[in-house]
């Protein structure tokens, strides 16, 4: 694509270098700015608008679900990390901690939380008494912090914020049930909210979290064809009941330990709709979480009733629940054009003097690119409404005709490469065996992103032998 | 007042032991629960749904001023804390320190933050060039910590939540008159929303934040006549922008310090309701912010057509925008009535078979702790509506009228002595020098709160000489 204005000109080539890409968009659109210390993001108001677009839509969705809202302290006893032993392994390499605090040296170092499993276990632990304590769920939205070596913004940093919910059931079947029911919800909200298609599925033991039974994740597809895992969910079984003393009286009169389940999706989500629908321009916001849903350009504002039509319009959309501004600055229409298609706003309406006199508007659509000017003013409300319907859909529509046509079966190591060389996730049977996942990941630079529901393949795309499951393989971030 | 249930039997007397008194009600009703860590607290959903709501109802207002949220890191450069002199003396010995991270010692360590003002000064001096981008108005909602030794849930806790404001511009008038200005939202804020009356004004030379050139406080009288302060906005002059070079260019050119300003309020406000309302059955909790407004308590609810008319009413009232449920568990109406009251739910309908037929419903006011048995059951939503208004201003006037009554004037330090003994907030003179504000503490534990607006003493009430202000002096939390 040309780099036909003076905003397009200062983002790398989306195709030949994407990382650049990225960053020149999350920096130029003022979504993020790097902190003082290494690894840390500032989220700039453009960005946490969008986190809030995504709070309100998750938060609402949970609360739907009879999920209660908490909050549990940042800072985690070092000695608690260590009761569960996947946890601790999988997190001390991560973990900040704090020695020193009001001026003395602590007796026991404290971790911030990377995530919360064994404050909440010990919490839950106080909690829970008798079956009648259970089902108890709970969710908190957070910051966590996990020092990382290679950062970037949105996609990995030092501190995220997210949201972790925790919950505790009196069985292993509705623990488990409860694990595959929140990744029902993250997939219906990040087709519905986030217009991305994802694929879902469990992991590998090697990509599962540090002391789950098991591991669901959401994946979806960049604009490069590599894999970002947005979300997952995660089955205890007792492993924490048990480090943490969860126990109940079940009606039997027994004391039992309860079972366990964790979820969590984060900032990460923003890099996510980034890379899934970005072009050359810049951004391309989905409607539900664009934090400017329609940008009305004044043409020849200076002329009488102009801005006041414009003004007039903007209150409309507004009291009919459209995220709507007017672009009064003193730039020139076509920088304002170049400069919100930069920002990624759905929709463009265009009025000028002889639109208004003649009742009608521009609207500009930032998906396609398409300019229509059939649209009568007075029917604002309804256009803007069922076009922003329309950008979802279609938004939708081509990310998942870009996936599906982006995944790939192989039968061999060599096909393999080939696919995810090709930007493609690579569809292939696996024996099960950690040796031909490592083999994979040694010869492709490729991971086990999550099976597929059905096992389609006969045998292990690394050793021959019997195929136990079929996997999605991808280069991921 | 007689121990007249299980409930509040189990709660300390209010008059007697007011200290014991909040605690029993906090972690009796489950707002919190004390963390692992010494001075942590966990905040558990019906505290936290206090929470939600006063964010909700504070973050609009922000943004219908023009602020915009944005999140800024936890972790703060020790070096950074250093560069205001004053505020590295205030907050140096309350900071938790990260010295290891990622397996390794950091080369420099880093404070969690305490406030923001350092690294969001730093921020603001990357963004910041020119008379355009000014004012610049952000604000974050985030966890802060400062070690404390004496904790007590919600008041003064290590970690704390709260939103932090921060504004830059272009000249000192503006940043003063903002600062007044948030002053006022917090006070309109605490009348509507909280219920709760406040006395606001400058604090003293001593009360001011680190750093800042005046501070102004929202107190907040409790129960027993102590103050809380419950809100703090702070004129910082050039002070801040000349440590972390917040300059622009101005519109004659020349290169200049911005003039910066910040204001915050904490979960403290929970704090501040509960020891503003409660009585001797415990929590009285202001419509605006109760996570339930409404109760509906079945009477003989396994006769048929009971809980189904209960839950139809349940669906009438939440569809009217009122937050209502059905307590149908097997505890009977006695034991609902006590726990719901002391859980502080605003109102409590009853219905039972006779109700149904006739058409009526019995109405419970907490507030009052009267019963009114004459509604129509077709005008729920009405009436609730409008007892819930009710009830706001029952609050608001009552404990206005209470603070009115406990403010008295003192010409020496005797009775400023016997009026803080007493439970009041005592108005005197004061001549403006330190050595007299610190006699006031030593003589009578006592804290200049804030200046009234206008001086009415004619001398000071230590040392006889001429009063250059009106303070409110109190015992404070």
């Amino acid at each position: 694509m040309a780099k036909d204005n003076q905003f397009v000109s200062q983002i790398a080539d989306i195709e030949t270098d994407f990382p650049q890409w990225y960053t020149d968009v999350v920096v130029k659109t003022k979504l993020v700015d790097y902190g003082p210390v290494k690894g840390t993001m500032v989220i700039r108001p453009y960005g946490y608008a969008i986190w809030e677009n995504i709070q309100r839509e998750l938060d609402s969705r949970f609360k739907a679900a009879g999920v209660e809202n908490a909050y549990f302290p940042l800072l985690i006893p070092m000695s608690f990390m260590t009761k569960e032993a996947e946890h601790v392994e999988g997190f001390a390499p991560e973990v900040a901690v704090v020695t020193h605090a009001g001026g003395a040296k602590l007796e026991e170092p404290l971790v911030i939380r990377p995530t919360s499993e064994t404050i909440i276990g010990h919490m839950f632990g106080k909690w829970v008494e008798s079956w009648r304590d259970l089902p108890l769920r709970q969710n908190q939205w957070c910051n966590v912090m996990r020092w990382e070596k290679t950062t970037r913004p949105f996609l990995r940093t030092s501190e995220f914020l997210w949201q972790e919910g925790h919950s505790v059931f009196a069985s292993g079947e509705e623990a488990e049930k409860e694990t595959l029911n929140m990744l029902s919800l993250y997939e219906e909200f990040a087709k519905t909210v986030l217009c991305m298609p994802v694929l879902t599925g469990q992991k590998t033991e090697k990509e599962k979290f540090a002391g789950a039974v098991a591991t669901y994740g959401m994946e979806a597809m960049m604009h490069d064809g590599k894999s970002l895992q947005s979300g997952t969910t995660h089955y205890m079984g007792q492993n924490f009941a048990k480090a943490f003393g969860v126990q109940f009286t079940d009606k039997d009169g027994a004391l039992k330990y309860g079972y366990t389940m964790s979820y969590g999706v984060s900032t990460r989500l923003i890099g996510a709709l980034i890379m899934t629908h970005g072009d050359q321009r810049g951004l391309v916001l989905p409607p539900p979480v664009a934090p400017v849903q329609v940008v009305i350009v004044p043409i020849a504002q200076k002329k009488e009733g102009v801005l006041q039509a414009c003004n007039a319009l903007k209150e409309r959309l507004r009291k009919a629940g459209i995220r709507a501004v007017v672009d009064d600055s003193d730039n020139s229409p076509g920088w304002k054009f170049n400069e919100w298609e930069m920002k990624g706003v759905p929709l463009r309406i265009e009025l000028g003097p002889r639109d208004i006199e003649s009742g009608k508007m521009i609207v500009f659509r930032r998906d396609t690119l398409e300019k229509e000017d059939c649209h009568l003013l007075a029917e604002a409300e309804t256009v803007v409404g069922e076009t922003l319907g329309r950008i979802c859909e279609n938004l939708y529509t081509r990310a998942e005709k870009r996936m599906n046509e982006r995944i790939v079966r192989a039968n061999s190591l060599e096909e393999l490469l080939r696919g995810v060389d090709g930007g493609n996730f690579v569809r292939a049977g696996w024996c099960g065996c950690r040796a031909c996942e490592d083999k994979v990941k040694e010869f492709a630079q490729a991971t086990a992103r999550v099976f597929d529901r059905e096992n389609t393949f006969e045998t292990c795309v690394v050793c021959g032998k019997k195929a136990e499951h079929t996997v999605f393989f991808a280069r991921a971030y």
